[in-house]
């Protein structure tokens, strides 16, 4: 006979396992059903591990520059495959560290693919707990997405790789091309150019980390450019081929073809669901582009089955997936009135980093906003210039007459952190002047935060 | 005959030199007299000179550890000598930033001692531009603080120094014995230890930072326990002795005495207003230990006469000194009501850093609150262990029964930027449930802040 829970999540990433941990929480029997690891691509295969192997090329470069802060080494040695392990070690022990918390929290963990027969009915059909059947009052769909890739180009793992194939190769390439600028593709970009590989990045729209605003796109720009990445913005992929040596990638600029040949290719084009085998013919649940379509309460279009995370479309970041799914859970449950994500950071882990939160100043232009611009540079910055991180700034877009913050912007050294602040402040409607108005510890960065916002105003200080 | 200004300001560091800049954007006539160097002893000889030496330190250890992060390299030489030239050279760039800022709001800069030879007179008696005679509606007094001396124990720079002399000392000492556990003590015996110095730290109080929440600072004494640094707390230095060798301190505790020795003695003992040659018999100010007092609107006894920054007494912090004076010209010439501090953060820059605001849990105690506390351990962030920084925490104190935060304590890395948000939070007097409802960066430090609120229900995910 089945085993019946309150709840069965399927998919053990940041939106399944905290709602598997939340129901824990609340005390119902519930279960996780993982097909691969426990944390899910973000733990395994995404924001961990590159997180780690971005610090290692962040002090690799602070190393090779050490000679500014009084020393000197006789050459630097990588170890590219250690740098790799390590970042696969930290996977790791956070990985165990959410089975830990799946015990702690007395959550049923299974190791396989969940599919749902019918509703109430989860199957395990795969890995080591297949033909397992679970039911259960609630289902939580929580399975993510996986990279996108491009017809007719073939993911081989050795030549042309998605991030998850290139997270788990121990081998530099000498050369790198890398397909889209967001934040993914952004990231890997800095981080194998930081170690040597010659790389060059591709992006369709005109601007580096297009979602960004347009300043901040051109500043990380400049950056790049200094860093020696190459660049190639406003340009299509019209062919890719594989050769004997690497790839051929064929890029298309108002009507001009560049050839651009490198050992390697990673595919950072977008994400697409996760949906195969999750669904028997019975289960019909309404979608947009593959994306699941839920209600104010998470629910989808068949009662009793709920998701939540990258599965629901974008904005497809962790934080957002784990928000969403303790929601969920927690209306599912009585706990609390479920909502909706409304402010969200996003951030990229480059250097400089680069964080925001709201809307650009094109998209307060394009609203038709009465809006004000409040900006601080680093360079002005006691702090940013003792740790020799001058470079980005801080930019607040504030709304008459109330002056609220409808969107921050961070580029510089610890905008991903920072940039928590503005998270705050959106939150609660702060406006420019609650910002000033808080005594900022000196010397650090955040008090870029309060000099932008107070040049709102004009009453920045330091500028 | 004397120029008349608006305002005259004596002093030109972090309270001194804002207060300048302020009135000059109220398109007041200021002046500003700094006996030394624009910027004051903060940014030429505080905050932003030991945090550029902080950076090396970090750096440094970081190198010698790298191993750890896939790199070898053959012996990490330090340039001492070039490690405080550094520090030198930032101190001035930011020097001359706040000289470009007095002419860009139009602040007359004078070098010299101001005296206030009767109210509403400022003679220049010494330096540069000694003999020069103001006229000023208003008078601010920023002249902040100095080291504390011991009686008997000459500073003689060599072998006995205060954080003045040791700033410019380009020898490193072989053994330092540090007197005195507040944030300057502590930010340089970490700084001389991770560069090999042998250092021995002392303090009356029985806690490293005695002002920090007990929990932070027992953390804190494992961590330098663990970096080789000797630690003699609740003792008390009953002598000291400059003998052939260096420094012999004899340390009382509990009746027993032990005899230290080292190359050097730093004395971090405390500060002492700088009050010499400031006012003429004919002028008197109340005040309280040497520091003046001042109503809420930071008048002294006499009218027209103001004070703001470390002269006006503790905490004697940079960003409280910078408040107090653009709070005081507001307040002057009508540009806004002004506000006494309320909440400040306060910071300490060694590793782990250690921030906090408000109250610490044995101040809650005391006081009789009903208080809450929630935590969370960095060892359970996935950031913290990807950047290989999973030591200390983030504790909130918050009072029952609405939840507001009335104390939060940070120790980890990049606690001195994270405290930003609390400061934003107790600001706008929010709640432990405010901050657990804002979406944090995955994966990011500050996504500790929200954990330890949601820590406060037991709503945490990932403990």
């Amino acid at each position: 006979m089945a085993e019946s829970y309150d709840l069965v999540v399927i998919g053990g990433g940041p939106a399944g396992y905290a709602g598997a941990i939340r129901a824990g929480q609340l005390g119902k029997k519930v279960a996780c059903i993982e097909w691969e690891r426990a944390g899910g691509t973000c733990l395994n295969w995404g924001c961990i591990p590159t997180k780690t192997l971005l610090r290692s090329a962040e002090l690799y470069q602070a190393m090779l520059h050490s000679e500014h802060f009084g020393f000197s080494c006789k050459g630097v040695d990588v170890d590219f495959e250690k740098v790799i392990e390590r970042s696969r070690t930290v996977a790791n022990t956070m990985g165990k560290g959410i089975e830990f918390l799946f015990k702690k929290n007395k959550v049923d963990y299974f190791l396989g693919r969940g599919h749902i027969s019918v509703p109430g009915m989860v199957e395990i059909v795969d890995g080591q707990d297949k033909g397992k059947v679970l039911s259960a009052k609630n289902i939580l769909i929580a399975t993510g997405c996986k990279p996108t890739v491009i017809p007719g180009v073939e993911v081989d793992g050795k030549r042309v790789m998605t991030s998850r194939e290139i997270l788990a190769n121990k081998k530099q390439p000498k050369s790198l091309v890398v397909l889209g600028a967001g934040a993914i593709g952004v990231e890997f970009a800095y981080f194998f150019n930081a170690f040597g590989t010659e790389v060059t990045l591709v992006e369709m729209l005109p601007n580096i980390l297009p979602v960004e605003d347009q300043e901040v796109s051109q500043t990380l720009e400049r950056s790049f450019k200094k860093q020696g990445i190459k660049l190639h913005m406003g340009s299509k992929a019209s062919s890719i081929e594989v050769t004997r040596k690497g790839v051929k990638v064929s890029l298309e600029k108002g009507g001009k073809t560049t050839d651009c040949e490198a050992e390697c290719l990673l595919l950072a084009v977008g994400v697409k669901a996760n949906v195969e085998g999750l669904l028997s013919k019975r289960v019909e649940l309404a979608s947009d582009r593959g994306f699941l379509t839920v209600d104010g309460r998470y629910q989808t279009s068949v009662p009793g089955i709920y998701a939540a995370g990258d599965i629901i479309g974008p904005p497809w970041l962790a934080h957002v997936a784990t928000y969403e799914a303790v929601q969920a859970v927690n209306g599912m449950f009585g706990a609390s009135e479920p909502k909706r994500v409304e402010h969200f950071p996003g951030c990229t882990y480059c250097q400089p980093q680069v964080a925001s939160i709201g809307i650009t100043e094109e998209q307060a232009k394009e609203k038709g906003f009465n809006y004000k611009v409040g900006k601080f540079p680093f360079s002005a910055s006691g702090k940013a210039v003792a740790v020799n991180h001058p470079e980005g700034f801080v930019k607040v877009i504030t709304a008459e007459p109330y002056g609220e913050i409808i969107g921050a912007h961070i580029i510089g050294a610890d905008a991903t952190e920072l940039i928590a602040e503005f998270g705050l402040a959106m939150g609660l409607e702060a406006t420019h002047e609650d910002i000033h108005a808080v005594i900022h510890a000196h010397p650090t960065l955040s008090e870029a935060m309060a000099e932008a916002a107070a040049s709102v105003t004009g009453e920045a200080i330091h500028i």
